[in-house]
């Protein structure tokens, strides 16, 4: 049990483990923002979800898409397409012995343009916001790859 | 390589291994009823894959949308959302040291939640099997994002 | 410190890392991918994204799925789908002390499967090769999975 612990109370780890639970979390919540506007807008795309709103006709004809819906699944979307690459290559970074300052600085930018990024996607804010938030995000993840390949190369 | 082996030793971390690759298999199962739906209700979405039904008219009718096939696809998003985090969250979480119990407690019920989410979504089940089974496995993994937070929160 | 820097000198941890960044990296790229085909092909999904073509009527137009767009987004897709259980699974057999030789295999196979794949999507080539990079990668994954269960089951 103790080797495992050492693992934890690394400080670098450590910043790792909170800003990836902070960017998951944030993932998470586009799950409920989607059933909060699939409830409110009448949209929903199963027919035993619309069992609640009556049956027959009522029910069906809010088998449907609104706007709102499919713009909060597209950020989700884009979440998975840019937390899952984080998730993989910034635990490598962890593990690669970067600098902890160095390492705070990469977590707390990815950290803050997916943040940017969701906000800039659901209000919407015009562009290049949400572009430009993306590609902070985006960038961030490249330098860790950087990192952890020339730290760890074993082809 | 002493080193590596002592944490796949660990009963913690040999549990999340175990209920990892448990809901991985199950995500990974999606691929394969996708593939039997879209075969066997002639419902492609690549003309290439088409080609193998005879060229021209005949092939291009099974350019579609099927619903069996869009049901599975909603299946395996859900999969992606959720078990993404659950990736991420349960590794920190089986680091951060917690009680063999507690931790498989924490780990069966989200794999179980999240089979009978498949179960529900694909028979489909009425609501709120569906529902409450997506909740279970999302509330399992905000107690486990806690957990690491108070263990390792380091901003 | 010097805990940490143990696992990413270990040959098949830093095996597992080039492989994993060079595979998430691949997917990345299809991000980029997507914005350059949605710019030259002027197929947003995004009001917003429309406003440099300028406003009104001349804008809306560009409001259109493209057939090159969606193909790069369904590549995408599958990427995530494939990547996400290789990033666990794979991460977890590295873990299992496996060959240093075996571990390559699986690592090469499934990272060449899935640069096959993109090309045979994006060409797009006649199937089954797209089928069969797809079950080559899916295969290995089963592989390394059936390899974690063996060494670390805890039900």
């Amino acid at each position: 049990m103790a080797k495992l612990t050492q693992l934890i109370d690394n400080e670098v780890f450590r910043a790792y483990a909170t800003y990836t639970v902070i960017v998951l979390l944030k993932m998470m919540l586009m799950s409920l923002i989607t059933a909060y506007f699939r409830i409110t807008r009448k949209a929903f795309v199963n027919p035993e979800d619309t069992a609640v709103f009556g049956k027959g006709e009522s029910a069906k004809k809010n088998l449907r898409t609104d706007p709102d819906v499919e713009r909060v699944r597209r950020g989700h979307l884009n979440d998975l397409e840019n937390i899952v690459p984080f998730l993989g290559i910034g635990l490598l970074y962890a593990l690669s012995g970067p600098e902890l300052s160095t390492a705070l600085l990469h977590f707390r930018i990815f950290a803050g343009a997916r943040i940017v990024h969701t906000f800039a996607y659901l209000i919407p804010l015009p562009q290049p916001s949400r572009g430009l938030s993306w590609a902070v995000g985006y960038t961030v993840t490249i330098l860790m790859a950087y990192r952890v390949l020339k730290t760890a190369l074993y082809l």
